[in-house]
């Protein structure tokens, strides 16, 4: 019977019991063999008096009694009885992959995903995230909201055709969508009231930064019947304040391994809420003498205010909300002082969400169009789902490589990606 | 305080709510105006002596106490002292909403989603939906498998190049997925052991028929330490038996609507596992008289095949295993017969999934490739996945359309698709 190596500790001194893994280190001492087995819950020591031809990263199954032994790793070793090679591995390893991954770059990591994710550090990055899309999905149906699937295929982009993929579609050209906006929208208005969708979303932006990806993985959700983005800001707190419960509970070897420290459930729901205008008041101050009047946020913005909020309120997280109209979409909602019901969540320096209610009158859509130089004719399709009662609506989407980025401590958002995808990285 | 309609008898002659919906029907009787109101939850029956300018589809707010009235839909109706309009909704609605959906064309339905999915049977569908998603994703949790995001932008087809969508990325071509095939198998490897993705996946493919889509919902899974096809058939009979169980319990209201009925469990765990040849046997003899020798497993002998399990041996779903090589890509695993250790099932006569157990021998793999007209240097970086040693491993997908339409008993997959692609249609 095969036990894995978290449970190993269930089985001293008893039956016999098969481990199955890799090889993750190797040695020969006084006429034994100690091998650590590597599976997908931990590292256990294996002891066998049999000499085997053996290398790293060999796949095996090792059949054997349980015994104590202090100075093995977790306390408990498999003295071996029969060894079985289910697979062998090249010596040519292109790195040591029982090492300490800050002594690999970040193009060897990611070109050898295959071995560089067989380092329980680099590997526990995605446990991490597999978490944070659970928790996500379950505090949302929790609160009655239906996950749904939207195309990725669109004829057009909702919000101009700038940083669209483009796609050769039979006899059509189509582009990969930039977010499931144009749907989520339909959804609501559909009756459907309130839904989520976790998918990839596309941007097809030049610039390669460590915050930038062009295929990334968006949590969204969109719900009918708000009053302002108050409303989703308080959700949102909730739902972050969930994700790191549930990843405290579930994912806390994860977090050791990358000495990440969450953000207390306290220090979420007194995240400060402060206006655009305010931020870049507050970045020019905590920027110190002699700094530049700021017009727009900029990444240095967002550190700026996250270093301020972390001073003067303890929290790692702060909303801006009240953002001008031009810094908008068309389709978010106008406020009588010129500014929109929308926001963004900024935690520790980065940008993870940008949200607001959006506008859901037919005929203040149709109105406001020219000033963004959009006309009726190309965006008929979005405006036919306000032409027949669309409630007071509103939503946001959450980064989820951004955000484990963040949680861990992550220096570039492409290590929270399985397969990142840039300008030059198509493979693997 | 907003109450969903099917909580409204919670509330009865208590203290005032507020219900908030769609106007989905309006009659005026003896100077009473009587609104059934349609939400998220259901239809309720609103009574107001106030004569507002109302229409149908207009979303409203209304203020009032519940009363009981067995001729009100549930039983209760609110006498309403305040109605608010939120949106109003144009009168030129295209089609009859509250009324039976088999009366609109499939084309007017899926072109006006906006509106079709307001009627209640066929939003019902998308919550059957999301139940099987969530239900899929919670069983595989709660068997140690890990949910991953892979990339849908490849640099070329595992299985070939045919049927492939291509794509403009900056200054190369890449191609959108088929299916997370390469990277599954690579996250096995990588020592995580069991993976599972929820995603979209693309087929070029130009037939239109009622079940194919050209972009659809594959959930697939991939898991290490296996010896055959026969423990992933055990998995996917014990994973559709509870995504089974998990609509019956959540969703029943929705299976009414459609008058489903589910398999039950017991006939689930007898469900035959026949081979490919004695399918094709099978089938020829269910066809009758006359009928020729099949080569081959088409949509007619799926049909066949499932109509002889469902009388011999009272189960929907038939499982067909040792398909040969030459209709299996090279990744499957051969047996010594010359068939492969590859399966597929069929659930009311449809094909929802293909599996099996893959190759996981490297050098293996490199002596299969040219009987398959491929080469190393092409495959390389699949190759690379099994040169540093692979668990035997396997896995299967289920299509989430497919499956889908099979429990409603849907004519068209486009059906179960909220926004469906396929040759023509590229909108909404």
């Amino acid at each position: 019977m095969r036990v894995l190596v978290k449970d190993m500790s269930k089985h001293v001194a008893g039956e016999e019991i098969e481990l199955c893994g890799w090889v993750h280190r190797l040695r020969e001492l006084g006429g034994l063999t100690f091998i650590i087995l590597r599976d997908r819950s931990g590292l256990a020591q294996l002891v066998m008096e049999e000499k085997l031809e053996l290398g790293l990263e060999y796949v095996v199954t090792a059949a054997g009694i349980v015994e104590s032994n202090h100075k093995a790793p977790g306390g408990f070793e498999l003295k071996v009885k029969r060894l079985n090679i289910l697979a062998a591995a090249e010596k040519d390893l292109p790195f040591q992959i029982n090492s300490d991954p800050a002594k690999t770059s970040l193009d060897i990591i990611l070109d050898k995903r295959v071995l560089s994710l067989r380092n329980p550090k680099i590997r526990a990055i995605f446990y991490i995230q597999s978490t944070i899309i659970e928790a996500f999905s379950s505090f949302l149906r929790a609160k009655d909201f239906t996950e749904i699937k939207t195309s990725k295929l669109i004829a057009s982009g909702t919000e101009g055709g700038t940083g669209l993929f483009e796609l050769e579609y039979f006899d059509k050209k189509l582009y990969l969508a930039q977010s499931p906006q144009f749907y989520k929208q339909t959804m609501v208005a559909s009756g459907m009231e309130r839904v989520f969708e976790v998918a990839h979303a596309y941007r097809a932006e030049k610039h390669d930064t460590p915050r930038h990806l062009n295929e990334y993985v968006s949590m969204d959700l969109e719900m009918a019947f708000i009053d302002s983005e108050l409303d989703l800001i308080e959700l949102e707190k909730e739902l972050l304040a969930y994700i790191f419960e549930e990843l405290r509970q579930k994912q806390e070897a994860g977090l050791v391994l990358w000495n990440a420290v969450l953000p207390k459930p306290e220090s979420i729901a007194k995240a400060p809420i402060i206006s655009h205008d305010e931020a870049l008041e507050v970045a020019v101050m905590e920027a110190g003498q002699g700094s530049k009047k700021q017009y727009e946020i900029s990444p240095e913005t967002e550190r700026l205010v996250c270093a301020w909020a972390a001073r003067e309120t303890g929290s790692e997280l702060v909303f801006i909300n009240d953002f001008p109209r031009r810094q908008r979409p068309f389709y978010a909602y106008p406020q009588s002082s010129g500014s929109t019901m929308s926001f963004d969540a900024i935690f520790r320096g980065l940008e993870i969400t940008t949200g607001g209610r959006r506008q859901e009158n037919y005929k203040a859509l149709l109105e406001s169009l020219p000033r963004f130089g959009l006309n009726a004719e190309e965006l008929s399709g979005y405006l036919d789902v306000f032409k027949y009662g669309c409630p007071p609506h509103g939503g946001f989407a959450i980064g989820c490589e951004r955000l484990t980025q963040k949680i861990l401590g992550l220096g570039n958002v492409k290590e929270a990606s399985l397969f990142p995808r840039d300008r030059k990285r198509v493979s693997p």
